[in-house]
């Protein structure tokens, strides 16, 4: 890079092509939201299918993917966990009333003052002694800071008109798939290994975002939950990976203060035992997917996290680094095992079972408990609703079985309440080669707001004075530009409906005649544009337009009725000259 | 239909086939909102990318795609109109607590009794009133019922630390849009006239939904704001769509009483000045696309909408309503002509002129107001920030002047306050073409889930007790199933590896080798399965497969390595005997 970097140079192009931009402006703004323009809505389109081509289509025979709402009711996450442990410390200034982040205000207060001290994993009362000990004060107006208090970082709303029927936005899309586990598990005829990806927007209210794209409180997810058998964590189709590169930072490393990865093959990552298969199978995905965005493999890093380090529900976890020139090293996707903590909390306070089955190596005998309804003391009370009554009583046999067990004197099943007398609880004894079990559950979970400004920096390339961005082909937002070599009326005429082609073979097209045909070609590199159309004098003539390469800036001559193929060929990934030669294209 | 209507086919796949369920079922489920499982997850990114084709694809030289956020801050929501207007009426059963929407509740109720009335239009008072005179109580505990009272439909959340700043989650993508106006302007080069699409969620918090996928609490818009000059609505591509017919029941008709639709062209519409040219164009071309999704033109209407019957922005509304067997008429998108209520609006509460620019036919003479800052007292007050005040008001001439004109003493501009000694204000002249203008807005607004609601309806087949989707191929969740005629290794081998190769090509294919192939090729059609292609005792010999179309039940053998192209071609629009003919296909 010249005299200026590439985090500055892309700034400079996302302002001029308003790719994004705070939101609510003409409001004076409001902080972790952004609006996405035309180019930034189509790279972010064309991130989010290349992500579905890589983790989904071709393993669409055990991941499915589903859609399911932004918000959820309360008891969803009184049982994920997310209304105990979803929470930042806030620290409020006594005389302004200016709230702020407590572990960030610390670290930021003692690093002006040279002292480098971590927050990560301190407790309130930790965060109020520092802040004590070192007299810190608001930055603001200098006055003196109250208690640090939890803050909960869902955004809490009311669902309908009763003011007592709290519902939050997902944090994550995960807990739509959980709470819809025994669906999916049927969708699935109850095979296993089985995933389940789910791409969507998600907020989190964070008490002072800041870093552009990199900290929002509305954002965009990509994740997949694997759920497999904790008893056999093969993944199926781990030879298909095992040869590729992570570039690693294990837990052990990490606790040792390293920071620079191992270069390790998904086998030996396995093999070390830094994780299991279906972690390394997503994790060596996630490193071939960034590096096919343009992000290279000694750009990235795979970091450990330390059990203190680590969200509530996981048991290990690796976050995918990407080195940012304007941000440092950033985290563009988390890697969880979350084991069965979720589905066990959402068993627990649903009283629903989420299981699966696996087949046992022999038949073995196996006591199940069974509850049979007395229809004599149900009608006593229920009357003629006694088929209801006997069907809600089946549906949940396992838990008014256990409940009872524990000397419940009551269970409510759905619309009613069913006492001891109500039912007969009897042991029996049968043969069954199947075996219950809660899956485990392996996370990878992409940030896309994050991978489009990784994917953007890294796409930054300066030669000679010439700035362009050199996405790939299938990322960049527009596939061609068409640009009459002079504002001529046939050639005007000629590109129009060129365009007009395209767009209806549904490339994304631009069309530009005003200005030197260099400043054009500028604009269209700026964007990353891998072909650049120009009509010129033989156009009319002989049918023929040249076709140039964004970054060779080669030129060949094709036939105006096959600029629609050499442009496939292209957004499929065949190189230019390929492409060319593919279409008998003579040098220009 | 045989014994059974549609709908009832179509509740049985979606349950048996899971194609979309009441979300949060483990915790009871959650009026209003819908989990959609992989085939519908499937359908619904059919039905967008065939949307973004016909109405933004091929006209994007003016019509450009943005995504904002769902969550916006309160005063997006004052100046839209929504906090004051967006409103049901509520009434509370004082004895036992429970909330109803009013007008329905009056209605039911009235209906109950045989009598039929319409509450749209009525006010609170109103129906206040009819629950007197008609003595309604609470339909669940016969409890008198309290006043009816208004209840805004808007969710509420609280954007980061503070308790008063409020955020709520849009009832709709448009606002989006207008709140980021200015940019949009520039990126199109202040041209008009221009359309901005988005596409996402929204969330309208109803009182009491119910309808399935018609009425949710949360769902997905597909929206267009154009915005042209109200000087000159003419649509430069209304050619393209004149001749198209467009089934419509202007506001004239509707006024008396007339529900059955006139099928008149694009054209004939805007001569018989129903609505302009931009409405015409749009409903056309919604027409179309309703066509191709399945649903034929007798089965859907446009409706006018009387003044009382339109929303607080809209001066004309049609709603396109599609005839199903379950809900009667559905509105599936709605086409209103929003003036320039929406900019003026957030103009006047933010301060920013919103705005674009005529060329007049001749330069003329015009009074412009300009603020000229005075350092000297700036300085007094700000010191060294003098540079920012003096940005700041320029910033905001228009809106300073103004405030000064009608007498203000002071006027805030970002941080600071700026008072009338501040700054000289002059009244110049200069001679100019360019007329600023507040451009009109008409829009055709979209809701997938109702769209996804009426295909499936309208796609419900059944022919000699058979029972299938006949959805549209581009449409059709699945494009290929692959079954091995029996479960032999080499048959199972050979349909695994083509499933993988379609499935890296980026199809959406099922591999099925369980049951007979009877059942087999019923499970694929019910789900509208374009083809089924079985591996039999030729395929190991030979290298072929056949192919069977959905709907004729016919079937072709083909190459193996064909059948990529076979099924591009048929997902393409090609129909099946076409496509077996540019194979080479034989008969089988």
């Amino acid at each position: 890079m010249g005299a200026m970097g590439r985090a500055e140079r892309l700034e400079e192009i996302v302002k001029r092509r308003l790719i994004y931009w705070p939101s609510s402006e003409i409001y004076g703004g409001i902080g972790g939201f952004y609006d996405f323009g035309p180019l930034g809505v189509q790279i972010r389109r064309n991130i989010v299918e290349k992500w579905r081509r890589t983790f989904v289509l071709p393993y669409q025979d055990f991941i499915v993917e589903v859609e399911t709402p932004i918000i959820m009711p309360e008891p969803v996450f009184k049982a994920s966990g997310h209304l105990d442990h979803f929470t930042d410390y806030v620290v409020t200034c006594s005389k302004c009333g200016r709230k702020f982040r407590a572990d960030h205000l610390v670290e930021e207060e003692l690093a002006k003052r040279g002292l480098k001290v971590s927050t990560e994993g301190l407790s309130a009362a930790d965060l109020k002694r520092l802040i004590e000990e070192h007299k810190i004060r608001c930055p603001v107006c200098g006055g003196e800071l109250g208690d640090v208090e939890t803050f909960n970082l869902l955004f809490k709303t009311t669902i309908g008109p009763y003011s007592d029927s709290a519902g939050y936005l997902r944090p994550e899309t995960a807990q739509g798939i959980f709470v819809a586990f025994p669906r999916l598990a049927e969708y699935v005829g109850r095979r296993h290994p089985f995933g389940v990806a789910q791409i969507g927007r998600v907020a989190r209210n964070e008490i002072s975002p800041r870093g552009g794209l990199i900290r929002l409180r509305e954002f965009t997810q990509m994740e997949i939950e694997l759920f497999f058998d904790p008893q056999n964590p093969k993944c199926p189709v781990f030879a298909e990976v095992e040869n590729l590169e992570v570039p690693i930072v294990p837990e052990e490393l990490v606790a040792k203060g390293a920071t620079d990865p191992l270069y390790l093959t998904a086998r030996e990552v396995v093999e070390k035992g830094y994780a299991n298969e279906w972690m390394a199978f997503f994790m060596a995905l996630a490193a071939k997917f960034l590096r096919e965005l343009g992000v290279p493999l000694e750009k990235q890093k795979f970091l450990g996290k330390l059990p203190h380090e680590r969200a509530h529900y996981s048991a290990k976890s690796y976050d995918q680094m990407v080195y940012t020139e304007r941000f440092g090293w950033v985290e563009v996707s988390g890697h969880a095992y979350r084991t069965d903590y979720d589905l066990s909390g959402h068993s627990k306070h649903s009283g629903q079972e989420l299981y699966l089955e696996r087949r046992l190596p022999a038949p073995k005998e196996v006591e199940v408990v069974r509850v049979y309804p007395n229809p004599a003391t149900i009608r006593e009370k229920y009357g003629d609703r006694l088929g209801e009554v006997v069907k809600a009583i089946k549906e949940a046999e396992a838990r008014v079985a256990e409940a009872f067990r524990q000397g419940a004197s009551e269970v409510r099943v759905g619309d009613f309440v069913v006492t001891r007398e109500m039912v007969f609880i009897k042991a029996e004894k049968r043969r069954t080669d199947l075996e219950k079990f809660i899956p485990h559950v392996v996370e990878p979970s992409f940030g896309l707001d994050r991978i489009l400004y990784v994917v953007l920096e890294h796409a930054v390339a300066e030669e000679g004075g010439r700035v362009y961005l050199r996405l790939p082909p299938d990322i960049a937002p527009v596939t061609l530009c068409i640009l009459p070599i002079v504002k001529r009326e046939d050639y005007v005429a000629i590109g129009k409906r060129l365009m007009r082609e395209l767009a209806s073979e549904g490339f994304l097209v631009h069309y530009d005649d005003e200005g030197t045909i260099g400043s054009r070609y500028a604009a269209c590199d700026e964007v990353g544009t891998p072909l650049a159309v120009t009509i010129d004098e033989r156009t009319p003539v002989d049918g023929t337009v040249t076709i140039r390469d964004r970054d060779t800036r080669r030129q060949v001559r094709v036939k105006t009725s096959d600029v629609a193929r050499f442009a496939a060929l292209v957004r499929g990934g065949v190189p230019f000259d390929k492409a060319a030669e593919a279409l008998g294209a003579s040098p220009q």
